[in-house]
C-alpha cells in the first residue's frame, strides 16, 4: 500500500520553517504499514496544488495532505480540491456553527473569512477539529484516498489520529506489530552493523531514528504472525544490543535514569562546569523530577567553584579545573551541600578555545560520590562545543547510572 | 527563477528523520532570489528518483538533491542521474584518489564498495567535498542545472556554498538584498499585523522564521535597487516593531545580553529553580560565556534554596518558594555568593502538577539583583511544561537586560 504526504504553504518553501508535519506524517503512516512513495511540499499556489493532487491520486493509495485550510486568501487548498474533482463548494452549516461557537468562547470576533472554513467540496466527508476553527475533510481523489487537515502541528496530529486512522481501515494489516527500544553508547553505524541480518532473519523492517546521542530502534512488521516475528526479532535485538538498551517506549535516558533512583529512594545533586547547566536542565525537563533531584551548582568560574562547592583553591592551583581530583572535589561539595545520596560532577574544556596541548577541546572529567565514596571517569569527546556539552551530559547520566546499579540493586 | 529540491532516503520518508536539509536548501535559494516550486522526498528507489528527476527537470530552472551518493547498495542517485541522461557511468581518477588519501589519514580501511563514489555520469562537472568521502556533481537536466550533494548536512552545506552558488551566478540577480533582524517580545501574529503593508509599500518579501520565543524576521529584495527598497522598509520594520528588536543577522537572544554585560564589564550570576538549569544552558551555550558569567544555583528543593543560596526558611514557610520575596532573596544569595556584578533568579510553578488555585501551573516570579538593590516581576505563561519553562528562561534575560541599561548605560 502506497501514500503520499502533501504539505502546502509558502513559509515552507521559503525554508521559514521546517516540515516537522511531514516527518510525523511518515512515521505514522509507515506505522500504519503504508510505504511512503513520496512527500511533496509546495507554496501557496493554485497550479502547484492541483498538479500535485492529480498526480498523487494517479499513483497513491492514500493522500495525506497538510495546510492551507485557514481563513486568509493565501489558504487554497479547499478550493483547489473541489476544482481538481470538478464538483462546486458547498457550505456545512453545522461546521459554521461551530466555529461561531468556537468564536464566542475564546471571546474573538469571527470575521467574514472565517465562514469559508465552514466550506467543502460537495460529497466530502467532514473530519471535525476539536483544536482549532479549520475542519478538514476526506474525498476520492483518482484512486486515493484523500484527507485534507489543517497544517498546525497539534491539530493536525488529533485529526490524523480520531479521524484519519480509522478511515485508513481498510487498507493496513490489522495485524502490523511494532516495538520501539531506546538505546545509549552506541554509535549509529555500531547500531546498524549489530543488527545486520535480523530484518531477513524474520521477515520485519528495523527503522531508526538518531536524537544524538540517543537512538531509537524500531522493529515493525505486518501481516500473518505479525508480534511473533516483532518479538522474535526484539529478542535478537535485544541480544545484539544489550546494556544499550535502556527502556522501550518513549522514556527518555534522563526520565529513565531519575525512575531507577526514585524507586530505590535516592536524591540526587549536581555540580556542573563546562556544561553549564544542560545536565540540570536535562532532568528537570521531566515532570515530577523534584521528587529527585535537589539541584545543581553551575560553577563556571574557579571561584565559584570554591566558594559555592568548597572545592580547595589549591587543589585547582595544582590540577587545574580541568582534572580528575578537581572533578571528585565538585561531586563531593554538591553531595555534602545538598544533602543528596548521589552526587555527579562534569568539568571539561568545551571548545571553542580554552584548549591546550595537555587539556585539548573535548576532554571532559566526571566524578560520581555517593556514602561508598567517589567514582571518576575522563573521556575525549572531541567535536564542537555543542556535541561536547551534549555527549558530556549524557555520559555523566550513564556514569551516574552505572554507580547506582552497583551500589543499590 | 524557479527552483526544485529533491531529497531521497528511505530515513525521510519513513519519517526517521526529520528534514532539516530541505529547509535549509529552501531559505538559501529562496535568499538567492529564487521561487522554490517544490520540495520532494522519495525513498531509496530507484524508479521514484527517475521519475522525480525527469519531471523536475521540465519544470524548473535549478535542481539541488541530497541524499544518495554514499557507498552502499542503497545509494542510487549518481548511477539513476546516469540513466535518465542516457550516459554511461564514468569513474575519475583524481576523485578515487582523494577518497583513498582520506581513509588513509584517518586510518580507516577502504572497502571497495567506497569506489563507486568516483563514478560519475559522463559530461558532469565534480563538485569536490572536502569534508567527506563522497564528491557531488552537476549536469543539465532538461532545461535545468541540477546538482547533486551528499546528505550529511554539513558536507551538503559545505559544497553548497563553496560549489553550487558559484555555478548558479547566471540564474540569480546579483542585485538580491537581504537584512535580518531578531526579535523577542512579541507573538508572531502581533510581529505579522504590525508588519502589514510593509511588503507592497517599498517592494519587498517579509519573510518570518519563529525559534519561540524568539523571531526572526528577514527583509529580501531583488532586481533594480533591491538594496535601497530593503533599508527603506527595514527602517518602517523597525519604527514597527522598536524595543522588540534586540538584533541582527544571527545573534541570539542570551549572546546579545552577554555581549551587553561584557563591554560594561559586568558579571552575572543566577538562581534557578522552575527553569531547572535552563537559563545557565543557554547562556553557556554561547562560547566565550565565562567571560561574564560566574555561574548558577539551580536550587529545586526548598532545602536547598536555604542551604546554597541563603534564602531564609522563615521566608520559605511563609511565602512559598514561588513568591516575590523568594525570588528577590534568591537573586541576592546568589549575587553574594558568586560575587557578581548582576544575579537574576526564577521560581515557578512549571507543571504539569504543583499547581493551586492560589500559584495556578505558569506562574512565575523574577528578580534580578544589583549593586542598586533588586527589582522583581511576576508572568503567568500558561501552557505546558516545556514553553513555561522556555519563556521563562526568556523573560529572566528581557528583565536581566532592561536592569543593565538602567543602571550602566
Amino acid at each position: 500500500m502506497s501514500a503520499a504526504v502533501l504539505c502546502t504553504g509558502t513559509e515552507l518553501t521559503r525554508g521559514e520553517l521546517v516540515n516537522t508535519n511531514a516527518t510525523w506524517l511518515a512515521e505514522q503512516l509507515t506505522t500504519l504499514g503504508f510505504e511512503i512513495g513520496v512527500i511533496e511540499t509546495v507554496g501557496d499556489d493554485r497550479n502547484r496544488i492541483a498538479a500535485a493532487l492529480v498526480r498523487l491520486g494517479r499513483e497513491h493509495d492514500v493522500i495525506v495532505c497538510t495546510g492551507g485550510l485557514g481563513p486568509t486568501t493565501d489558504d487554497l487548498t479547499t478550493e483547489v480540491a473541489a476544482s481538481v474533482l470538478g464538483v462546486p463548494l458547498v457550505r456545512d452549516e453545522p461546521s459554521l456553527e461551530k466555529i461561531r461557537a468556537r468564536f464566542r468562547r475564546s471571546g474573538r470576533t469571527m470575521t467574514a473569512s472565517n465562514e469559508k472554513q465552514a466550506d467543502f467540496p460537495r460529497g466530502a466527508a467532514i473530519l471535525p477539529n476539536e483544536n482549532g476553527t479549520a475542519p478538514g475533510f476526506s474525498v476520492t481523489l483518482g484512486r486515493a484516498v484523500a484527507a485534507f487537515l489543517p497544517g498546525v502541528p497539534s491539530e493536525m496530529k488529533a485529526m490524523f489520529a480520531a479521524s484519519v486512522v480509522p478511515r485508513l481501515a481498510g487498507f493496513t494489516r490489522p495485524e502490523a506489530h511494532q516495538i520501539r527500544l531506546r538505546t545509549y553508547g552506541l554509535p549509529e553505524s555500531a547500531v546498524n552493523d549489530r543488527l545486520r541480518g535480523i530484518e531477513a532473519t524474520h521477515g520485519v523492517t528495523i527503522g531508526y531514528r538518531a536524537r544524538i546521542p540517543e537512538i531509537e530502534v524500531k522493529v515493525f512488521a505486518s501481516g500473518e504472525q505479525a508480534e511473533g516475528r516483532v518479538v522474535a526479532a526484539t529478542a535478537d535485538v535485544r541480544a545484539a544490543l544489550g546494556d544499550a538498551i535502556y527502556a522501550h517506549g518513549d522514556t527518555t535516558f534522563p526520565a529513565t535514569l531519575l525512575a531507577e533512583l526514585g524507586v530505590r529512594k535516592a536524591t540526587l545533586a549536581l555540580a556542573e562546569s563546562c556544561t553549564g547547566g544542560l545536565v540540570a536542565e536535562l532532568l528537570t525537563d521531566v515532570p515530577g523530577s523534584s521528587r529527585v533531584f535537589l539541584g545543581g551548582v553551575v560553577a563556571y568560574s574557579n571561584a565559584s567553584k570554591s566558594a559555592l562547592l568548597g572545592v580547595d583553591a589549591a587543589l585547582l592551583d595544582a590540577h587545574g579545573a580541568v582534572s580528575e581530583p578537581v572533578a571528585r572535589a565538585m561531586a563531593e561539595g554538591a553531595r555534602a551541600r545538598f544533602g543528596s545520596t548521589f552526587a555527579a560532577s562534569v568539568t571539561g574544556v568545551a571548545g571553542p578555545d580554552g584548549g591546550t596541548a595537555d587539556k585539548p577541546v573535548g576532554l571532559v572529567h566526571f566524578a560520581v560520590a555517593s556514602g561508598r565514596g567517589t567514582s571518576a571517569k575522563a573521556v575525549n569527546f572531541g567535536g564542537n562545543r555543542s556535541d561536547v556539552r551534549k555527549r558530556s551530559a549524557f555520559a555523566v547520566l550513564a556514569l551516574l547510572r552505572r554507580a547506582l546499579s552497583e551500589e543499590l540493586p
